[in-house]
């Protein structure tokens, strides 16, 4: 008889938010008429700009008439979008990433997840701690996790605690790792790392032949100098590093769905010969096998981001979210909480007072002040004894839930 | 230093429709004002119905305003989607196929790509030849392929040949196979299979514990009343077959994305100690980690593709093509070709005249008649002195074919 994956089965449920909403729900049902606001989820909440909207209907138009009806489009993106991604979002920056350097994707998720198809399973991965689950459950799956140990740990993965403690930089890894994965500005402490500190890492994957995996979905709340917004600012990063972006919470696209994801030409990693091969040629290969491009009205709508207009009006998105990000950041700290994050990053992570664990925490602040966030034990061992929000709100929702933290 | 996935290395070129396009390109470089009929590629050329077009135009203004604005859907798709899917698509044929059993996707290449994510390695497979390349270059990168015999098969794939020394009828595998794919009606040689046709499959697969990998992603152009639209139309298919679905084909989606993929509840296949594990949880948890729904523009518009209005919208476009086919059917007979298909399918299969191999006819068909086709050695080494023709034309360009064949 056939066999599955065995993999799978070590997975352990994923029940983070799913308890989250569960507990929630026995709350309000047992307290009908409180008002819950809701800072847990980080998905966004304003309505795409309107340039994106006029491109859409645009788009949909074309799709009406047999002259102007799109198909089959290029796996790896139309050149209208990948050639706007190389000017605006690399070369403007200084940066040279060639168009087919370019693979736009139904978003970094799905990217980030099939990244392992090109990979060994041999290899060995580190990741930050806490961590998107989506790096950590996808190498569980291509069987590079080892056992899931008793302390929530997987044998096979190192994990980089990102804590108070080392102020949330993660020290280089010791057990040689050959696949890393950063995210900056990071979800979900919301901290990044300066140029100094990104080149350490860069520096590092090159001396010991480490493939970086960085993600970068949240470039677009970066407004401080120093933060790169690409990992290729750094030099010699295309040697060494894929880069994932996402237009999800840059430009609100969670439900119509765009990510890309560069591969530098000149990227190799080891055949079982010990012969170069560029990953750019194995992710083409991947991408024309196992995918069909990402929508043609998803695309037109990007496309029309990187017009002045519509760099205008997402940029006043995300300053509207930088704003709640301000109001938490400032108003948590100034009623006692040690928090970090929500400068360059929507995400406001802090600590849980006294000994309260993540859930202790969620509990007391759902029954005590009616405001659902997230806890950071949700993320990976080191995120217990954390606690995440999001500035995905209402200015007057996050002013809300400041004024209720702040009651002692 | 990190390693690649070497499976990859082990796939030659795939250069079947850059190979067409080149050579298209150096006869209308050579041979300007020649007016060159294109039957080649399976994309449709019809706009989008009515029906789609109002409902995406719709979505796009939910998206631009925040009461209505949608971000992160459910992975596996809206309910409001999957129910019409459950009722139209099945339980009006008398089939039992539940919301939860279904999961949207971007589309079938997707999901028939990414379906080996959840299967064992060590799993035996089956394909007819000749086959859509995805189904054996995706188990290529899986691993699960073995070598490249200098015959163009892979030393762990069972071929089932399917040529007109059989009348098309793929014969049941020798080798005990795993899993097994079908597509039917059948890309590239537009064929069908009956009810009791596909009765000894899925009784061979129920008696074998072979997991049936069943494509239907043009079971729209199905007219004849024998053919099931869907194999679990098939009594005891629920325990062994998990069922792909398109709206490409169907509707015209093929440049917005959208398909699905069938997964029934009770459809087991054994972990490494010889356990059943249900594959509906663990396509649910590939998905959910790896994917993060499709496009709710795109959701939208298939929506209205069960409408009264859409549903004949749609049947409008498939007669269309239909009658296509029906015209290079009848007049490629009468003409002295000895074709298959063009009945329940987009696709005409031909055998190539005299002695001539597959690129050899489609030269003397590009040179002489100027109509660019599909070379079938392109789809497999059965597919070696066939041709694929497509209706995806007009009516006029379709004629003029079929007058151009005509002349001897």
């Amino acid at each position: 008889m056939f066999r599955i994956n065995d993999n799978f089965t070590k997975l352990p449920a994923s029940y983070l938010f799913s308890e989250v909403a569960r507990r929630v729900k026995a709350y309000t049902d047992a307290n009908p008429g409180v008002e819950v606001i809701r800072m847990g989820i980080g998905d966004v909440t304003r309505p795409l700009c309107p340039a994106v909207i006029e491109a859409l209907h645009k788009a949909v138009d074309h799709e009406a008439a047999g002259e102007s009806f799109q198909g089959y489009g290029p796996e790896q993106g139309y050149a209208f979008l990948r050639d706007k991604i190389s000017l605006y979002d690399y070369k403007e920056r200084g940066i040279d990433i060639e168009p087919d350097e370019i693979f736009v994707s139904d978003g970094a998720k799905s990217d980030t997840g099939n990244i392992g198809d090109i990979l060994s399973t041999s290899n060995r991965v580190a990741v930050t701690d806490p961590v998107y689950p989506v790096y950590v459950d996808t190498n569980v799956m291509g069987g590079r996790a080892g056992e899931l140990g008793e302390d929530g740990r997987w044998s096979r993965i190192e994990y980089l605690p990102c804590t108070s403690e080392n102020s949330f930089v993660p020290s280089l890894p010791l057990s040689k790792p050959d696949v890393v994965y950063l995210c900056y500005p990071n979800n979900p402490t919301g901290t990044t790392l300066t140029r100094d500190q990104l080149k350490v890492w860069v520096d590092y994957c090159r001396d010991n032949g480490v493939l970086l995996l960085f993600d970068a979905a949240y470039e677009a709340f970066i407004r401080e100098e120093d933060v790169p917004h690409s990992i290729y600012e750094i030099e010699g990063a295309k040697d060494v590093a894929i880069e994932f972006r996402s237009y999800s919470k840059t430009a609100g696209f969670t439900g119509i769905r765009l990510g890309y994801t560069v591969v530098p030409k000149g990227l190799k990693g080891l055949d079982e010969d010990g012969s170069p091969v560029e990953l750019n040629g194995l992710w083409r290969r991947r991408q024309t096998t196992k995918f069909n491009g990402a929508s043609y009205l998803t695309q037109r709508g990007a496309e029309a981001l990187y017009s002045e207009e519509g760099r205008r009006q997402v940029k006043e998105t995300i300053d509207y979210y930088l704003e709640n990000a301000r109001m938490l950041r400032v108003g948590l700290a100034e009623a006692g909480y040690e928090v970090v994050g929500g400068i360059n990053s929507p995400y406001i992570w802090l600590k849980t007072p006294a000994t309260m664990t993540s859930w202790e925490f969620f509990d007391y602040l759902l029954e005590r002040y009616h405001i659902v966030g997230t806890p950071g034990s949700g993320f990976g061992p080191s995120g217990e004894g954390y606690f995440r929000l999001t500035a995905f709100n209402t200015h007057e929702n996050t002013r809300c839930c400041v004024e209720r933290l702040s009651l002692k």
